[in-house]
C-alpha cells in the first residue's frame, strides 16, 4: 500500500515533468539496471552528465575563488565512484574529473549510489590525461595525491590554496601517469597497523579537512 | 594460475595455524556466505568477536587516557556496519558499541567489508541500551549524536574530552532511545542542499576530526 502510493507519486511527478513512461517486465528492468537493485523503476538518461576537455578548459578560465577539485583516478568499483560523488556533492566540491579510460566511469550503478549527488556536481570525463593534469597546474592548482605512502599528514598540509585531490584505485592506488604529476602525496593519518580506508571515506576526510582549513582562514582574515 | 597459487598459499597458512580445512560444493559456500561474494573460500569463526555488558563495564573502569568510542545505533545495511568498523580500525578507536537488538550486527557480510578491521577493535554487543548510555555518561564520557540536524558543526565542538560518537541508521538516523541520552547533536558541515553522507563517510570525518583536535591539544601542551 505504502509502496504503491510511493510509486504513484513518482509516476505522477515524472509525467508532469514530461518524462515518458513505459511498463516493462521485471526481466527487462533487471537487464537495464545491470547489477544494481532497481526497486521496480528504472530511469534512462539521454546522456551521462560528464563534460569534456574544452568545457574543463573554459571552466578553469572562468572560475573565480579558490577551487576544490577531486579527481577519481581509475577506481574499479562503480559503487565507490558513486560513493565518492555523493561525498563530493555533500562537501560541495567545485568540480570532479574522471578519466575517460581507466576505471569505472559514470555507470548506472555509480549514479545510483551517488543518491542524486551528480545533479549538484560539475563532472568532467576527459582523455589526454597528462595534458589535463598539466592544465590544472598551469592554472595554479596544487595536484595532491591521497596516498598511504604520503610523507605529510593531511592536517599538516596547507589546503587553503587551490587544490585538486587525486584518489586512486582501491587495489593499486593512484596510477603511475597521475602520480608523476602530483605536487605532493598526502596521507590521511590512519593507524599504521591498519592504514587502509575505503576510498569514499578517504575522500570525505580529505575534503572536509580542506573545507575546515579554509573556514579557519576566512574567519581569521 | 595466479588464483590457484593464492589459494594454495592461503590453505598452507590456514593449516599451519591449526585451522581445519574441508572441501565443499559452491552451493554450500554460497549458503554459508549469505549474500556476500566469497571467492571460493569461506572461513567460520567459533564466535563473533563482540563482548558483553560486564566486559564493557570492566573495560570502562580500567581504561586510562581519553577514550574515543563509536556506537553504531541500528544501522540496517551490514555493509555499512562493515565499512564503519573498517573506518574505526583505521582511526584506531578504543571501542565500538553495537546494540544486540535493532539493526545489523556482526554478520559475515559486515565482517567481510570490514577487511579484517575487527581484529584491531574492541567490540561490545550489548543489550540494556539505556543502561549502557548512562554507564558511559557516569564514566565522564560525552555522548555525541552525529546528526544533520545538529546545531553545532563538528569543527566547532571541543572533541578533546572523552567522546562516544553515535551514528544512526541510514534511513531514520539515531534511534529515539539513544537520541534522548545524547549530550549534544553535532553535524558534519555538509552542503545544505545535499546534506546526506554515507554513514561510514560521516564516521570517518567525525573520527579524524576528533583525532586532529586531540593531536593539536597534545602538541600545544
Amino acid at each position: 500500500m505504502k509502496e504503491s502510493s510511493r510509486l504513484g507519486n513518482l509516476l505522477s511527478r515524472a509525467r508532469s515533468n514530461g518524462v515518458k513512461i513505459r511498463r516493462a517486465q521485471k526481466k527487462e528492468l533487471d537487464n537495464l539496471a545491470g547489477d544494481v537493485r532497481h526497486q521496480g523503476v528504472v530511469g534512462l538518461l539521454a546522456k551521462v552528465p560528464g563534460e569534456g576537455l574544452s568545457e574543463l578548459r573554459t571552466w578553469l578560465n572562468e572560475f573565480t575563488g579558490v577551487p576544490l577539485i577531486i579527481i577519481l583516478d581509475g577506481l574499479e568499483d562503480p559503487r565507490n565512484v558513486g560513493a565518492c560523488l555523493r561525498t563530493a556533492a555533500a562537501a560541495s566540491v567545485d568540480a570532479v574529473i574522471i578519466p575517460v579510460k581507466g576505471g569505472a566511469g559514470l555507470t548506472p550503478a555509480a549514479l545510483r549510489v551517488a543518491e542524486g549527488g551528480f545533479h549538484h556536481l560539475r563532472i568532467f570525463e576527459v582523455g589526454n590525461w597528462s595534458q589535463v593534469l598539466k592544465m590544472l597546474k598551469t592554472a595554479g592548482i596544487w595536484v595532491l595525491g591521497a596516498s598511504e605512502t604520503g610523507r605529510t599528514s593531511l592536517d599538516e598540509f596547507d589546503l587553503t590554496v587551490p587544490v585538486a585531490w587525486i584518489f586512486g584505485s582501491e587495489a593499486t592506488g593512484i596510477r603511475q601517469i597521475s602520480a608523476k604529476h602530483c605536487d605532493a602525496l598526502v596521507r590521511v593519518p590512519t593507524e599504521l597497523g591498519f592504514p587502509s580506508l575505503n576510498v569514499a571515506v578517504a575522500t570525505g576526510v580529505a575534503l572536509f579537512e580542506t573545507k575546515r582549513q579554509r573556514k579557519v582562514l576566512s574567519e581569521n582574515s
